[in-house]
Order: structure tokens, then C-alpha cells, then sequence
């Protein structure tokens, strides 16, 4: 035990151990596969700048090429950085992947699990895969590091001193001011800063709601979600019932008695679709008409492609629908900052269920958002990032119509992901052979709901915002090589 | 409904429009329950300039120095705020209280209700009572802004791209590293990083721990607490069972069957002391023995004003105690920043409890947290409270000495509050007195488990970090005067 409180934040030099142990590819090899060991069992913890090649070179006794080679291959593979002037680093999060998850006790499920050392990389920790592809988070070399260190500077010199006491559960006024307002411009959302509640993202809303009462009864949703909302919302006593999909939409008409349903009316999440109008009409209808709520997750309606702006369902009947929304895919999951608009008769529920006090989102995000918001900076980034997105989008279409015209695209007039539809009976192989080649997505079958009816797509969920715009071609390139060749 | 969305950004300037009614006082009275009632319904919303003097008197035919006494007179009150160079404005959290709470269909229990525009405001919303001696907050006018703005500008210039992506739920390993070392340092806690959990406070790692199944079966609390988080035990089903006090802590000798112990090792909540050494090593036997848990809160552990530093229980038996730390005391509740140790053999649970992603804490916060520590800016923000909450306390201690020596003080060898003990009987008049002269405070029994069954000890909460330094004076002041006279 005496071990794990070793000092870990102590920095390297020139008392930098490795062993060359002998094994294929000679000195270079060894020298790599010393390092990422070392870089794996965490005596190198990340950020530690590593040796100057000249140096490590004279300690081992091989030359300065050796060490600059395997410096540039560990590089290539992410276990360390290099960056003109700050020199060679271990990378962020790469350390004790192998000696913490065999602390921990477990291993968790390899969302990709390719060769060499990316072998069982568990999902958020372990190094990329070469392609990441995967749906579900924005760009993360894109965050506007400027502007919103000018909304925090701003917001923490500006801030009252009760700033910096206990907090109020709904969320500080200055943002919920600035969200009524942005919200409304943007998404044709109908409210005032008292309907609206603040909280750390669409799970944290889901679980409010769960625990609040105010979701009461079985929960229908769309037949593809999120199996992880589906697991939430299960484990929090809410029983979720699927509802069937087509071209338009999720078919409201088919809603059984449940006084409650959750929807992605701007963007089907997966399937890519918006709700189409007459559905928008009926659902709310509906729901009114028993007194029910229509839950609008609006993940990603800021990024819409074509000319048909796609509002919030919200705006048609403020009374029985509950908006939530937040910046993870517009700025970062990495603020933990997201809001719901409440119908009036459930705003006291849900900040019962919130407690005395704010509890879970920081203030100063609260308030370097509401500074964002207003001075602009979030419209100019969300500009920006439409445009960077439909780019890839643009380039995806090309590739595919040029490589794989036979399979067919969908989703792709909004949002950050694309569905290729492929033909039946090949999505589970498609995937095994991306899994082999290093692209790390998924298909269909994991966002379908376990109890869902109607016949299976067959389809990969493509998310074209991950990775950084330099590693898009080529994943693009590596996504086209493991596609199901044209049939017949 | 259409009323609550109109725009409530807008901001006055000429158009102001007040109504100057009739009534007692005048035309100063009226302008001044006018514009109050501004305030009040969110006509003007915090931080709205008012017209200077000139212009609104001439807008109302009232001489200038109308005006001013009506604009000093709610300044005096809370309801604006007047800053060299900035004008008058509506202070924050002051607009549409009202409104809300009766938007919201509730009203909150009034933790203070004094008179005039303090009638029935709740706790972390309305006006502040004029002498708050609460328990639990530092004073939020020390927050360091200028040393916490340079570690989130470095964190934020720093941070690798992929903190901008889905966030490692066991916390960011910068911040954990950091803690390490800092915990070792400051609280003798023996600990890894990979045995720290990242949370949003204290009552996120209750949650945490009882939704993980770490909390199995009754928990054994001190008989007197925090009934926020017996309620929040209970609503996750973990019943409480109370554990007597007396001098030397918690008696550990009487502990029943259960298999967890929550305790206020360092400075037992709210009463005071600190848990004697041999009751330390009594309790972390018996846990052992029974292969049973600790629960050690440390949640003012660093203000300590004499010269025995008392140390975490959890460096006796790291895998038998899990320590909970946060900044709500040290820094500020608005960063919802927290942390756990746990023994090697819980981590797993308490992360697979977390999620798959960081759901809750900010990680650029996180990250500036850790800089911050690291640079030794938290050491030298805790040095610097401790000898103003340590001065508090000394003009506390003399005050009462003085104007009412038959009062007892105890508690007062550290944290951020004190404890008046009272003649038996007293304490339910004294808490009501302190409400009429404006003085909010808790009485013990507001602390004490409903099953405990020693009695009763007659008591005041004293809450001496939480009003400005300006106010602390008269504060005391006040307390003194509401203090039962000595008997006989």
C-alpha cells in the first residue's frame, strides 16, 4: 500500500530509469516500448517533460537519432506531445491507465479495442484510436479559449461579493436573464428568467425531473436514444416505453397512455430527422389534452444546415413542454452547464428537488456564460463551428458519393453526426472491420431501445465533429475503407 | 402568461415609470416604497443603473435631495448598491423575489423574518438580514479573485485539448495529484491519486456514496448535525441512527451493529470539539474490526486556531475511513468543488456510481483548482482567513465576556462558528429575540437528530465568517443584546 502514496508529482530530469530489455526492432523499439511503460505504470505522469534527446541519447548509450525516433513514434501515438518551445511531454491522461484500472478493480468494456497500444482502451481514458468518430462531442481543439477567458475575467471582477456565498438552486439570475433572451432569438423558446432552471446537463435535468415527481409513470421515447438516458432514467424508477420512428419522425400518432414523452424534435438523435410539423402540432395536442409533458432535448439545434431553421417545439405551448438544453455540444461537456424551461406549475417541483442551495453548477460558469452570451461571443462561436462542421459534413458526403456511393446518408441537414444506412444483415460486420482499422464508432443497434418493434435498420452513427480538423481526412478515408462493398 | 416574456433584459433609463402613491411619510416614503416595489416584481432587474438625482427629480417634480435620501435610505436596506464611479444600481438577487416565490406557488420557510422589506424572505434569496451569524459560509467578500483569475487564465491557456472533450469522471489527474500532495501536507492524509474522487461538495459525495452501495444498511451520525444531510441520507435510503456527544466528541464506545460511522473528527459539527485521540483509534478499530466504514467529514479542518493541528482520522486507516473534503469553506460554495479518498477497494463503485463521463464538476474549475494549490496561492488564501476568522473569533470571545460573562463559548478553537451556551430552557426565546432585532442564527436544537436521546443542550450557533468585515461589529453588538440575562 505504502507505494500508492508515493510522491506522483515528482518530475523527471536526468534520473530518468529505463530498462532496454532486448526483444524485435532493436534499441529503437526497446526505447519505445520502455517508455510507454513507463508512461503506463505512471512513473511518467503526464505533463512531465521528458529529456532532451542529447541527453537521454548519452545516459542509454544509443544514439541521439534512436531517442529522437522514438520520441516522434510516441508522439504519433499519442502517448506524448510535442510543441515548439515547451519540448517533449507526456501527454495528458495516458498515465496509470493499466496500474489505476487494475486498482479500481475493473476493467471496463473496450469501446475500441485495435492493436498495439490502444489494446482495451477503456472509452475516456485510454489513448484515442487513430479515427475517432464516435457521436457526441464537439471538436475539443476548437473551445474559444480567448473569448471565454475574457467572459470569466469579466464576469469574476464584475461579480457582486453574494457571488461567492451559497447560490441560488435556479441558477444566477444574470444567466437565466441571458438564456430568456438567447433562447428566444435562437430557438423561438417562450419564457422569463424565473421558468428557467439551471443545472450541469441533460442527465442532471433528467434525474431532476425523475426526482421531483414531476416525471411520474412510464416515459415514452423514441424507439434510438441514448441507451445511457434510457439506463438513467430506468435506475431513477422511471419506466421508458419506445416509440416507433419513420421518415418523419417519431409517430406521435402511436403514443399509448403515457402522460409523458421525450423527444429530439429538431434533430432525431440518432436517426437524424427533425419531427415533422404536423407531428410538432399533434404531440403538444396531445400532451395537453391529458395534462401530460412533452420533455424537447434540444442537444445540438444550434447547428442546422439548410435554410429550414427548425425552432423549439417549446414555443408552440410553453405549458406542457419542458425544454432543456446546454453547451456540450455547442461549447464543451467540460463546463457542466445546462438549463431547462419549465411550464410555471413546475418550477417549484423541480427546485425542490434541487435543494436549499445551488449545489452542483459553478457560479462563475454561470456567470462567464451569461457574459458570453451577451456580448456575442457564443453567436460568433456557434457561427464559426457551423461553418467548420459543414464542411466535414460536405467533405463525408463527397467521400462517400465517391467511394461508397451505394450507401446512402442520412441526418446529415443538422447536427454533428451523420447515419450511413447500410444494407441488411451487415451493420454488426461493418463495425467489427472499423474496429480492426482503427475507427472508433458505432451502430445503430446500440442506440436502439430494447423493446422496440418495429424491424432493425442496419446503419452506422457517424460524429464528424470529433476529431481535430487535421486527423478528419484521414479518418474519413479509413471510415470509407470499411464499408460494405455494393451488393450483387 | 404573455407578461412573463416580455423581455426582461430591458434596461431604464428616462422611462422609468414610478407611481408615487399616497401614504405615510411623504413623497420621500413613497418614492422609496415605489421604487422598492420596482425591485420587488423585477421592473428593475439587479444591476439596472438608476437615473442620476437630477433626472429622476425632474421626471417626478420632487426636489433632488428626495432622491438621494430615497436612493440612500434603500441602499441602507439592501435593495441597491452604490459604487464610486458605477452609480447607484439594483443590487443582485434582489429582483422579482416575490414574483418568483409566488410564481413558484411556494413560500419558502422564512429562515429570518424580521421586519420592513425582510418579512418572510427566504434564505439564499431575499434582502440579507442585517446581522447574519448563520453558520456555514466564509465570508464570500474574501473570495481571492486576482490569484484565483491568474490560475483559471494559466489552467485555461495550459490545458491540453482533450479537457475540452468528455471529462474523466474520476476527476481531472492534475487537480488529483495536486490534492495528494496538499491533503499529505495539510491534513496528514495518506492517499494516491488514483484513490481520490472528484465532486461537486460534500452532499454529491453523500450521494455518491449511497448510490454506489458503499452505504449499506444504517449509518451512525453524531447526535447533533446537519439535518440537510440526514434528509438527504434518508431520501437515498440510508437510515441514521444518532451517536451521543459529550466533551471528548462522539462516543464511539456506544456504537451499535452499523457498518458506518459519520463524524466531525477535526471540530465536531456544530458543537465544537474535536474527537478525542483515543476515541480516534477507537473508532477506526472498531470499523476495522467489523470490516465497517468512516465517514470522515473535514469540512473546516484547515482553520484551526491553537496549536494542535488535528490531523484526518483517515491517515490511521486509510482503508477503513473515506475522507470528504471541498472548498466550500476554504474558498467559496459557488466553485462546487469537492473530493473523496476512499480505500483502494471502493474506488470502483463510487466511479461506476459517477458515470461514464464527468457529469458534474466543471474541469476547467478543476484544473484551476489544482494550479492553485499547486502555486501555493490556496495556502496562502487559508493563512490569511485563518487570522481574520481567528480575529472574529477573539472580538466574539471579549464581547461576550464583557456584556454577558454568565454565557458559555465553546467550539471556538477553530472553524468558522461558535457555540453560546445557554441556560436550560433559554434557547427557544433567545433564537425568537434574535429574529425580532435582525440577527439570523440557529439555535442547537435545529442540529440535533430527532431520535437522540440525551438531552437536550440549550445553545446558539453562532456564525461568525459569514457577515463582511464592516458589519461584524454591529453584528456582535446585536447578538449581545438578544442573550438571556443571567439567571438568579
Amino acid at each position: 500500500m505504502a507505494k500508492s502514496w508515493v510522491n506522483s508529482a515528482e518530475r523527471i530530469g536526468a534520473d530518468l530509469h529505463l530498462e532496454l530489455t532486448g526483444g524485435p526492432g532493436g534499441r529503437r523499439a526497446a526505447l519505445i516500448r520502455a517508455l510507454r511503460e513507463a508512461v503506463r505504470d505512471g512513473r511518467l505522469p503526464p505533463g512531465t517533460r521528458l529529456p532532451p534527446y542529447r541527453s537521454l541519447a548519452a545516459d542509454l548509450g544509443v544514439a541521439r537519432n534512436t531517442v529522437a525516433d522514438a520520441y516522434a513514434e510516441l508522439v504519433a501515438e499519442g502517448w506524448l506531445t510535442a510543441r515548439q518551445g515547451s519540448g517533449t511531454r507526456v501527454a495528458p491522461g495516458r498515465a496509470g491507465q493499466s496500474s489505476r484500472a487494475g486498482e479500481r478493480g475493473v476493467v471496463r468494456p473496450a469501446r475500441h479495442a485495435g492493436q498495439g497500444p490502444l489494446k482495451g482502451a477503456p472509452r475516456a481514458r485510454g489513448p484515442r484510436p487513430p479515427h475517432d468518430l464516435r457521436q457526441g462531442t464537439p471538436d475539443a481543439s476548437t473551445f474559444p479559449r480567448a473569448a471565454w477567458g475574457t467572459s470569466y475575467r469579466r464576469a469574476l471582477q464584475q461579480a457582486p461579493n453574494e457571488v461567492f456565498g451559497p447560490g441560488d438552486p435556479a441558477g444566477r439570475r444574470e444567466l437565466r436573464e441571458a438564456l430568456t433572451e438567447y433562447l428566444a432569438r435562437a430557438r423561438g423558446v417562450r419564457t422569463g428568467p424565473e421558468r428557467i432552471v439551471v443545472c450541469s446537463g441533460f442527465a442532471h435535468a433528467l434525474r431532476l425531473l425523475a426526482a421531483s415527481g414531476v416525471l411520474r409513470g412510464p416515459l415514452a421515447v423514441e424507439e434510438y436514444g441514448l441507451g445511457f438516458h434510457r439506463d438513467l432514467l430506468a435506475a431513477a424508477g422511471v419506466r421508458t416505453v419506445p416509440l416507433a420512428l419513420d421518415e418523419d419522425g417519431a409517430r406521435v400518432a402511436e403514443l399509448g397512455r403515457e402522460r409523458a414523452v421525450l423527444l429530439t424534435p429538431a434533430h432525431q438523435f440518432p436517426t437524424g430527422g427533425p419531427l415533422h410539423a404536423s407531428r410538432r402540432v399533434e404531440v403538444v395536442d396531445r400532451m395537453s389534452a391529458r395534462g401530460g409533458l412533452l420533455l424537447e432535448d434540444d442537444y445540438d439545434g444550434e447547428f442546422r444546415y439548410d435554410r429550414r431553421p427548425v425552432g423549439a417545439v417549446q414555443g408552440l405551448a410553453p405549458e406542457h413542454v419542458i425544454y432543456i438544453g446546454s453547451v456540450s455540444k455547442s461549447l464543451s461537456p467540460a463546463l457542466r452547464l445546462g438549463w431547462m424551461v419549465l411550464p410555471e406549475g413546475r418550477v417549484a417541483d423541480v427546485l425542490a428537488a434541487k435543494g436549499e442551495r445551488e449545489a452542483w453548477a459553478s457560479v462563475l460558469d454561470q456567470l462567464s456564460l451569461a457574459d458570453f452570451l451577451r456580448c456575442g461571443a457564443y453567436d460568433r462561436h456557434v457561427r464559426r463551428m457551423r461553418q467548420r462542421y459543414r464542411g466535414r459534413r460536405d467533405r463525408l458526403v463527397a467521400a462517400l458519393a465517391e467511394r461508397a456511393p451505394h450507401i446512402g446518408v442520412t441526418g446529415v441537414a443538422a447536427g454533428l453526426h451523420a447515419v450511413l444506412r447500410l444494407p441488411p444483415g451487415t451493420e454488426a460486420s461493418a463495425v467489427k472491420a472499423a474496429v480492426w482499422q482503427g475507427v472508433a464508432l458505432d451502430g445503430l443497434a446500440a442506440f436502439r431501445h430494447p423493446a422496440a418493434r418495429t424491424p432493425p435498420v442496419d446503419g452506422l452513427v457517424v460524429g464528424y465533429a470529433t476529431p481535430p480538423e487535421h486527423a478528419y481526412g484521414a479518418a474519413v478515408e479509413a471510415l470509407c475503407g470499411v464499408l460494405p462493398p455494393e451488393e450483387g
